[in-house]
């Protein structure tokens, strides 16, 4: 960014996992920053956040919070947004919200940069950042449906525990701990009894998961849906579904997820099979991804190579290997994708949102 | 078991994680045991283990190790198994082969005891025990197989790092350790800057596992191939498509897997797609599973029960759960499986057979 308007930024949610990563990648990415106001429930009132080596202070989120605002980054849930979005649009600011607010509304533009840029041209003030595990989903298969069109998408997450913000962490931590300390001697005679001892069943104290998550699988992300044919689905494998064929502008797009959480701090993972109206090759495939932007090919696995959490978490790109031939279809391709959910699953984009506001001075 | 005749059985890799498995098993399953002799490389001589509170000896597995033996599990490799097991046969014993060596021979049975036990009629002194995430798989499908007629078979797996053996379970316990020793305190506003410098990238030591495996998924589990439609695809991967089809019986049936290495010590879990000749509600096929051998139903989401591998690990059978209906097609269930992969994927399927053998007294 080179231009001279600078603008008044806001972070609604700002101590949260997502709201720091903001916070920080204000400041990497040198977006045109005039000034910032750290926004949060009363809870963190008092908090001070480092920007530019000053700590500033957090203040609480109030109707009056906006006055003077350029951008206001949402990242504190859905219905804080669906209280204080409209009024921020009310007093002149452009809202980009990460919840699940308004990401259905037909008016807002629901946006992957890669994707979709296209349909920032017309916003009611609010634009929404998808769920994460979709965003790092349709910047992979966007470059594969403009070569052989898109029909059905099957895909199996590994989610980390960042993804349900900053106390999940503290969960897995404290639980890791917990079995640590449990298991402090390593008997290779014992090894299985140990763990069933000291690793399987139940652990005590509370838990922000549904359930313990160290050494252990959460088939469970968001609430649990019953109605018609979302009966048995979670919110979020649902919400891959609809914000995948919003994204990507396939309103018939067939879609269905399992969503799982895994003992990992930072990254989502996606094991992903697209099935296609034409027949596509894996080289075709890797061709079209090392060409698309926000995507990094790593695609060498007789050495070892291919995308990891370990890896990809704290960069931009989506990471794409392990591209392979259905062996019974030519239409239809396995992946797996990895990226980080705070940065490109959620504060990336957001910012790359406001960063094309930014380029043509459209704000406001 | 309750029969008179009593069978002098023999352990081969008597000393690594399913070996021993399968000597905890020889008891809790209360197997009809004469004596047992405990076989392991050179590496482990003088080592000696617990049967029934007495200590046995180790000893060096040789040819000369199946004088007088009825029954030999073997679990050691499929080289030792390529070695050994026909000279055990022609010493007049039974074998059970937990290795790849001879599961696609023809002339073998691969059985998973609730799915294919009619194929043990014929067999040439071997009987080969499937692949872990394979018997899971096989022991979920084969009732909604016979309901209505399995055409594909889509799975992303999440398999524990007992499934590598021993060795591999020390790894993640060693690598969670020095990662707790890096991060011991936990500070909410710095967690993901924690996370980037004490969790991600690269951790010194050896690993027994293709990377490293704390907090990091591995998209690889045994070699990859390159040869024709195998191409991109993990040994592991095409051992599930392949034994699959062997043991349904269904020779075309379409199967394509991603076996993922996650950082859990006990229990594979699989997110399973199943494409069906004829229409199956979720509520027919729950009702299958609950009736079928080997399966427990977990199926109760909004009240949080599902399959999870800190409660499926130390239980001997497929846990089941997530079943629902494809939002897109009527033939199409969408399943979460997991079962504890070294008792009913190894060691507990492996003395079913023998079980099946002792129950008829058809041993040699």
């Amino acid at each position: 960014m080179s231009l001279r308007k600078r603008y008044a930024v806001a972070i609604v949610g700002a101590t949260g996992a997502v709201g720091t990563e903001m916070l920080r990648l204000l400041e990497q990415r040198r977006f045109p920053v005039k000034s910032v106001r750290l926004l949060a429930s009363s809870r963190s009132e008092g908090k001070r956040l480092r920007i530019d080596g000053r700590l500033c202070k957090v203040e609480t989120l109030s109707r009056h919070s906006f006055h003077g605002i350029d951008l206001v980054l949402f990242s504190a849930g859905a219905s804080r947004s669906l209280e204080f979005a409209p009024e921020a649009v009310k007093q002149g600011a452009l809202v980009v919200d990460n919840s699940s607010a308004f990401r259905m509304d037909p008016t807002v533009p629901l946006v992957v940069p890669e994707v979709n840029a296209h349909t920032l041209r017309t916003h009611p003030g609010i634009i929404a950042n998808p769920n994460c595990s979709t965003i790092i989903l349709t910047v992979a298969l966007k470059p594969l449906h403009d070569a052989a069109g898109l029909r059905r998408v099957g895909v199996a997450t590994y989610q980390s525990v960042s993804g349900a913000g900053s106390k999940a962490m503290h969960q897995l931590w404290r639980e890791s701990r917990a079995i640590a300390r449990r298991w402090s001697h390593y008997q290779p005679s014992s090894v299985v009894r140990d763990v069933e001892n000291c690793v399987q069943g139940p652990l005590s104290g509370n838990t922000i998961l549904p359930q313990r998550i160290a050494y252990n699988l959460i088939p469970q992300i968001d609430v649990f849906l019953s109605e018609g044919d979302t009966k048995g689905y979670t919110k979020e494998e649902w919400k891959m579904r609809e914000e995948s064929r919003k994204i990507l502008e396939l309103p018939a797009l067939r879609v269905s997820a399992t969503c799982v959480r895994v003992p990992i701090y930072l990254a989502h993972s996606e094991a992903v099979s697209a099935e296609f109206e034409r027949p596509i090759l894996a080289e075709e495939a890797r061709k079209r991804l090392r060409n698309a932007p926000g995507v990094r090919v790593i695609d060498d696995p007789t050495r070892g190579r291919y995308p990891m959490p370990i890896e990809a978490g704290g960069c931009d790109e989506v990471f794409v290997g392990r591209i392979r031939q259905d062996p019974d279809d030519p239409k239809t391709l396995h992946l797996w994708i990895v990226g980080d959910n705070l940065r490109k699953g959620a504060a990336t984009n957001a910012l790359q949102i406001a960063e094309l506001f930014a380029k043509t001075n459209r704000f406001a």
